[in-house]
């Protein structure tokens, strides 16, 4: 009942505060629209937190981590041990998502929502769904009540976060093997040739990228996917940091916080959400664009548009906590910036 | 003379502290490269200022103004009067620049390069070549002399900054109608035509593109730019500010400076610091890429990647100080990241 009553909840931007920041943008010393997607942006935020002149002090990211019994299929570049090693280096502070959380002075957030083997540190949030996913490539990758469950848990994170004061967050993922189930969820919606979208992850040569097309293919030929069902999508060939990631989304967008969405794998996440409430969409803000060729495909079914293109393709959330200071950068510009009429410019076009 | 001793200083980068900072980077938990531009951008910045573990505290953008004879065939959407107000705006802090400059920790350097009208404020470093370019449509835009005083002028603004301490320099822009100037410098150098470079600058409608065209088409016909000599491409078609930037990036390329190029004008300024000094791209860094159609020409003419695609247009250096934080970014990775031996984290492929 959470997931239902969580997309009852979703409303609509709020149209006033939209247009509040849009006019007063219109009034600022720069040409209308010269500034591009830092006013839509601005406007976009007011429309979610209903304030026309809006700020987000708090901040922070939420690292989602499982594993993937596809691996068993030879789908990536590293082993899996590395998925608890990596949430460890989390803790401890040394990965890159640290380094550019701090900067950005973000809380991370990292989440167990399924790792082989489970990991005892303090700070790490435990939700584990299981001991890992099913190998999709050999049935389904979860049963039906652990999407839920998978689901259900993000919504439950994001609302603990919320009431806790962030009011921003960020979506990243912890999961050797996780390009393939992600892969094959973008090709469940999108119908695409799964040979057009599949990449090589952490560094897989040729053969591996060749080896992963046919398991995606295989996977969605016996698991059958249905993708007017975001929850059978998930359940059939997805992951359960994917499914988490989804439900962080679900709970920021109920509760009216914008949430900033890293890569390949939080995007497919996007995509499991919007299949769920379309009006999730309006609360997305896409980061970047990555290196993995699906991933323009993803973001122009979700309808975003990245802000950055930096050929990262590193996950944890790397690339939407850079664009944090971008979306302060909009909210600044509205707050701070003369009007025409302050600074004594001629805001007429002559031609 | 101090033109032709710039460039005679601007020396190739450091190997050995790039090749350093390329092993520390494929040595951090991630997988080799994974982080993209960030990457790159670190190992540039190590070969610049010769230390494999670069860090740049103090930042400057340097925005030049100056005014357009050309705007006599109405190719602004905006009058001539904006130019001496937006740069009163500029001194009190109210603009676009200041804003994102203040959230970069940056300076902003506004320097009169030779606007219409001269104005009398603290703060404004004057360094006026000319009340105003002539119309470049009817005549060569200024006299050899002048492109010249233009230049080193600027070298002398980056020496300054230098010997004061700032380690990471901006170019920005002010100027009615320099857009017109700058499509005229792209077209010299590439030989594209003008129809596919030009753009609506600050506001233009249809009407005004083909206008514009035509005017540059007119200058590139009348004045025969010869685009083997940087300084005659900037005396027939330049502007005041367009030269003092070219000076700017040539002082910092001769310092070891890191300068980042922020848009179209910017842009046009890097071509003729390239054009005059070949090694100076080296140095240079792209922020973003602008609405302005050329832009992408300009770009792969420079050899140059943009990091940010916001569909900004305004110049004043908004773009390039808004990716100040994108270099931070990426030599704090280099410095703070853990690698895979201190983590504990298996860094070998099984692929």
């Amino acid at each position: 009942m959470l997931l239902e009553e969580t997309i009852a909840r979703i409303g609509e931007l709020d149209e006033q505060a939209q247009e509040a920041a849009r006019r007063r943008s219109d009034n600022l010393t720069k040409p209308p629209g010269s500034l591009g997607m830092l006013e839509d942006v601005a406007a976009q935020i007011a429309g979610i937190t209903g304030k026309s002149l809006p700020w987000l002090e708090k901040k922070a990211v939420i690292t989602m981590a499982g594993d993937h019994g596809v691996c068993a299929e030879g789908v990536s570049a590293f082993p899996q041990e590395v998925t608890p090693q990596m949430v460890l280096n989390f803790l401890r502070g040394g990965a890159a998502i640290n380094v550019l959380s701090r900067q950005a002075g973000a809380r991370v957030v990292c989440v167990d929502m399924g790792m082989i083997t489970p990991v005892d540190a303090p700070g790490l949030v435990v939700r584990r769904i299981g001991a890992g996913t099913n190998n999709l490539a050999a049935g389904p990758a979860m049963t039906p009540d652990q999407a839920r469950a998978a689901v259900e848990a993000g919504i439950e994170v994001a609302i603990q976060e919320v009431a806790g004061g962030t009011e921003l967050l960020a979506t990243g993922d912890m999961g050797i093997g996780n390009t393939t189930p992600s892969t094959a969820i973008l090709a469940a919606f999108t119908g695409f040739p799964v040979a057009m979208l599949a990449g090589k992850g952490t560094g897989l040569d040729q053969p591996g990228v060749q080896r992963k097309i046919k398991v995606v293919e295989k996977a969605l030929r016996i698991n059958n996917p249905d993708p007017r069902d975001g929850l059978d999508v998930l359940a059939k060939v997805g992951g359960f940091e994917i499914g988490g990631l989804a439900g962080v989304i679900l709970g920021a967008a109920a509760a009216r916080v914008p949430v900033v969405i890293d890569g390949f794998i939080s995007g497919a996440a996007a995509m499991i959400a919007r299949s769920l409430a379309p009006r999730s969409v309006n609360y997305m803000l896409a980061s970047h664009l990555s290196e993995e060729p699906g991933h323009q495909v993803m973001l122009n079914w979700l309808g975003l548009k990245p802000m950055l293109h930096m050929r990262m393709r590193l996950g944890e959330g790397t690339g939407a906590v850079l664009a944090f200071h971008l979306i302060e950068a909009a909210l600044r510009i509205l707050r701070e910036m003369a009007t025409f009429d302050e600074a004594g410019v001629t805001g007429e076009m002559i031609l």
